[in-house]
């Protein structure tokens, strides 16, 4: 039977997404976001909010000022981030260290070099004053009234490398002062098994400990484990796994891992079931698309496609889950797709309010989506599209409006384009001409059906368009290939999908336009 | 210092990319598509390959009957999956197991149950029924000459239910002459610490062992680990983690980690050397986007963001990551990003050929790159524009030709879109117009460019767009937003990749669309 490690009796759960996370390519928070992921992390409840290095760049800076007056965090507590002062210089008189001072936290992480070839190749400098560097750094931060973490930077190798000297670094710190002494694996390599035992000893000076794990081998959440379990009380990690290279350790898997495997309070129950929304929305702002297959917290983190398993779902949906994904805000969900069979197509179905179980009803339709599937059209993602295809195959589909035609036309004038786009309308018995002038063929197609629809339901006014994703289907073939589009659209805080699908970016966006524009006129 | 475990003397290295791998949401494969991968697959030399299921779908049956006359299969050896027979008829007229027999393969691999709820609730027959019924299949198997390897389904869920039935499947598996017996954790829901332990017990019956996880505790690469320190030979995986959920151990991790973690001899490192590049190709056909952060074989999987990090590469790049990247055929990449400083700048420009060593034009390209991030573009991705825009800030970009003006008008007749477009181009002092038709606003402008172009340069010809990427950058603003879009184009083996931005698709893409051109004319 599993072993279950203690719960330390304080316990930190150290956010880095706003400092190390957003070391990832690709990813750039402005200070807004920035703001607004604070402000979800504090809803969540991690114990530290680390939010970037001030005086290293002007945006971390302008962060820590407008934090002070804007952010009101309940739960969590904020961290700046920064570095042992200078070598031959008084931390009292390191521009960096006074910016940290600065910065107006009560509490401070700074990093420290702890492997020996680190110290006289890359800051060159000599071991005795790295070792004072963090001494000195510490107890002015001290005197300033902070709390001081320490994350001792490549801890692992240094270890490896030698020995002596790693453990030195940490009892500098610790003897200086340092609330936790943070292990961190820098360039990722460490498998889990390995972490315990130097762990271990590093906790042979008597220093609180903390684990700062990568996932260059893929263990990031396995590696903050295994030194969960050899002893440290501080995790840090990065919402949905972002940072530099292959990312850092996912507190969206590392904290249920923690709630709901070892059994551990780290959050309460209603906070905990917020993880998924909270990982979603930072995701939005981070403008990363959340992986689907994310554990916990993923689209399809707790999907289920095969037959096999959809059939056993029918008896009982625990014998095939690992949580009750509830717990962490998350949905059992059906996919709907080519491999589905029946029972999958009615389990949705019925999630959606419509009786499929005649079994030659449920036949009928799951050959129309196969088929429909065959010509690139992907129902997994586009609930309101499938919603749509079930209506019309019940016969239960009442369409708002009819479009009769339209065309848009796209130029480049001055160096810029512009797109003119007409659209013929009928509802309710009125038939409807409108031309629109857009950013582009789909933003211009979207303002002339908006317009002509809008006359007879204002409603439609108020739907927004939040992501529009464009995929080409059939590689190898170019700007000639079938293109998929599958279009969010969010109205009154609900969000819904389409697809559209053509071998024309514009025909499959349209397709998809007034599809989201049908579903969302017949759930408001 | 780390413990290395031992080789076992026999280690298969077990791919389901083709079965399991294929549960993944959204990822759908063709006969074709899956020849391909096998392909991909005994080109790196795994040991084994499961294709699918024969018989239960006719996409299966069809691959085992083409792979027999079209795979030449020189490394690896495949695998049919199949189950246990029904309840209550014998192996041999089971038309399933059957089916699995005239596949035509040297092994095959059948799923067992081994969670006492599973076969009562879901199989719904006797715990008794169900050891016979492994019994009967493994033993008619291996009658008809078959290679037979046992997958216990849920087995750590039901060692943990119920330790003495799980361990009773596995004797039974063992006992009947199954050359494995694989414990799958179809759940997911295992920590690596717990994996020992189990796997421990059910060693104690003489079975080879092997080990099948999935990454719901987004562990499953270190839960494989686990279990292979706890003495299994056999290891299954997909590449690229692909998988029902939240996906199956990665064996592009997993692989890498067994032959440079541990140093076993588990592929020739020339053949390993191929590992990033088959992960692409497979990535490529699955029509799945690899994920950039992926471990050892990501786009970003050696990259190096921020500044602090790019000055100390400078020094000695091995300080800063944890194998060395062309071990796995990866490349150390400096990330052109808005956080960059001028060192990324530099090292970049090097590896193009271009002296930045002059640190006022260092400097001065660096704001150039931040202010056109700033805009929207991304050269961390795009290469190719990164390039031109060097080579245009160096004074040395010499355009091949230039575009006067274009149009596209894009319509719905009979219920299809159709689009028509005008470039107006002058190369090598001739001014050339061309209209062509297209499937869309892009493939319309593409191929009228090409046309344009085509006359003095008919290399362009070869040019072939292979992935087209739209991006909007600013959530919340729909169609009317920011939008970014990629485009890679291949030539010769060469793929290079371009960025367009604009409130328009469609300028965007044509942006893209001419500096691939561009760059490729320079190139060749």
């Amino acid at each position: 039977m599993p072993k279950l490690p203690q719960r330390p009796t304080e316990l930190h759960i150290f956010d880095t997404s706003l400092r190390d996370g957003a070391q990832q390519e690709g990813l750039r928070l402005s200070v807004n976001d920035k703001l607004r992921i604070a402000g979800y992390l504090d809803e969540l409840g991690v114990t530290f909010i680390e939010g970037g290095w001030p005086g290293a760049n002007p945006a971390d800076t302008e962060f820590f000022s407008r934090a002070a007056k804007e952010l009101e965090l309940r739960r969590s507590k904020l961290v700046a981030f920064g570095a042992t002062r200078k070598a031959g210089v008084r931390a009292s008189e390191d521009a960096l260290t006074r910016a940290l001072v600065d910065a107006g936290t009560d509490y401070v992480c700074i990093v420290a070099k702890s492997h020996d070839e680190h110290v006289t190749r890359a800051l060159r400098t000599t071991l005795e004053e790295n070792l004072e560097m963090v001494r000195d750094t510490v107890q002015f931060l001290i005197s300033e009234g902070k709390h001081v973490f320490v994350d001792c930077e490549h801890f692992f190798d240094g270890y490896r490398a030698n020995p002596d000297y790693a453990i030195q670094v940490v009892r500098t710190a610790h003897e200086a002062g340092a609330e936790v002494v943070v292990l961190c694996d820098t360039n990722g390599g460490m498998l889990p098994s390995w972490i315990g035992e130097i762990v271990e000893a590093a906790a042979a000076t008597g220093a609180n400990l903390g684990i700062h794990a990568h996932n260059d081998t893929s263990c990031a959440v396995a590696n903050s484990l295994a030194a969960v379990e050899a002893g440290v009380m501080h995790v840090q990690g990065t919402f949905n796994g972002y940072g530099e290279r292959t990312g850092n350790a996912d507190l969206s898997a590392l904290i249920p891992n923690l709630q709901l495997k070892y059994g551990w309070d780290v959050l309460p129950a209603e906070q905990l079931g917020e993880l998924t929304r909270i990982a979603h929305a930072i995701a939005l702002v981070a403008h990363q698309p959340l992986l689907n297959r994310q554990p916990y917290v993923g689209g399809a983190a707790f999907a289920h496609k095969a037959g096999l398993h959809a059939s056993a779902i029918k008896v009982d949906e625990n014998l095939y889950q690992h949580i009750d994904p509830s717990l962490v805000g998350n949905d059992m969900r059906m996919l709907i797709s080519d491999m589905a069979g029946r029972a999958n197509i009615q389990i949705k179905g019925e999630q959606l309010g419509f009786d499929l179980t005649d079994r030659e009803l449920a036949a009928r339709i799951t050959d129309v989506v196969k088929a429909r599937e065959a010509e690139g059209y992907s129902y997994e993602a586009a609930d309101a599209s499938f919603e749509l295809l079930l209506r019309d195959e019940l016969g239960v589909l009442e369409l708002p409006f009819e479009v009769d035609s339209w065309r848009v036309l796209t130029e480049e004038r001055n160096g810029h384009g512009l797109s003119e786009a007409t659209v013929k309308v009928k509802a309710n018995g009125d038939r409807r001409m409108v031309v629109s002038e857009g950013n582009g063929p789909v933003n211009a197609l979207d303002g002339a059906l908006r317009e002509a629809v809008a006359a007879v339901y204002p409603v439609v006014e108020g739907f927004e368009l939040t992501d529009y994703r464009v995929r080409i289907l059939d590689e190898g073939h170019g700007t000639d290939a079938v293109v998929r589009t599958l279009i969010d659209t969010s109205y009154e805080g609900r969000t819904w999908t389409t697809v559209g699908v053509g071998t024309d970016v514009v025909e499959a966006s349209w397709e998809a336009l007034r599809d989201a524009m049908v579903y969302g006129l017949l759930h408001s």
